[in-house]
């Protein structure tokens, strides 16, 4: 399974690929943080981020896309920004039929560290032991856009399990919905 | 001037196109309110909103788009899914070279009916009146998305010689900043 990872930002927006299968060691493909300057518009910051999302999906055709979800605990005008980028990010992946998860900030931490309220350290420090790489993966949004990637590629297997049984339950409602119908 | 006005929503997304010029009666060309349903996983409705946002712009060519600054006073996951279709319109208007200003609700209320804290019944009936509709414009996303094309409408010459003055400012300054530097 190859999955992008995005960590949403319009001053720094980071990019991850990379390849996972069960039971294997995760392989980084790429990582790269994407800057747009502040004294830029939005319009030209979003396509920007956009025109380079776009390039590396149609590079690294990933089978998923892991977005972080934005919460608003932070600066109003920085959580707006996010959530701007994380819709144009989804968008382009929606044009592509690439799917799309979200994963809190905690859900992220918790896969990669065991703790959900990690630090920044610890996040990195774990994400270059997985991915087995020489040197730490910086600034902290390219660990983040990595970490986000493990995440999914770990977490995918109880989101598939997930969807199934719900898929089951809905069909379970339709048939008994088909029989109270035919009853009446 | 073509104004192409966006009340952002992922339930329910406002668009209208407005012809404008100064003195002149404004006319409408269109209104319409887009809506996708909330069982929809967030990049499909993304992607509904978009393509029909890129219709619009491809049909009316507007000069600018004008689109409702979003603040986080109301619900939180509301205003994340607003700014990120804010984020997905903005951008289709940035794909075509078509400006993009962004205008408060209370900026757009006062233009309309000249007070800042107007209800949506007041705005409708101003936009009603404004554009010489036979009825009136409904639902509030609707009306609200005339409003903000007829907000910006009436405020581009205040916006166009706020702008003039900055690059004035902005020129005098770098003169004065060769200057310093010619004197060292």
């Amino acid at each position: 399974m190859r999955v992008m990872g995005v960590d949403p930002g319009l001053t720094r927006c980071g990019l991850s690929v990379i390849d996972g299968s069960r039971g294997r060691q995760i392989v980084a493909l790429n990582v790269e943080v994407v800057r747009t300057a502040v004294d830029v518009p939005l319009p030209g910051r979003l396509l920007a981020i956009s025109d380079v999302v776009e390039q590396w999906l149609d590079t690294y055709r990933p089978d998923v896309m892991a977005i972080e979800r934005v919460f608003s605990q932070q600066n109003v005008s920085t959580v707006m920004g996010t959530a701007q980028v994380g819709g144009v990010v989804a968008l382009a992946a929606a044009k592509r039929g690439v799917a799309v998860h979200f994963h809190t900030p905690s859900e992220v931490k918790a896969a990669v560290t065991g703790n959900g309220g990690a630090g920044k350290a610890q996040v990195t420090a774990m994400v270059t032991r997985i991915l087995g790489l020489q040197a730490k993966p910086t600034p902290a949004d390219a660990a983040d856009a990595l970490a986000l990637a493990i995440c999914h590629c770990w977490r995918a297997p109880m989101i598939a399990r997930m969807a199934a049984a719900e898929a089951q339950a809905g069909g379970q409602r339709q048939r008994v919905g088909a029989k109270v119908k035919a009853a009446r």
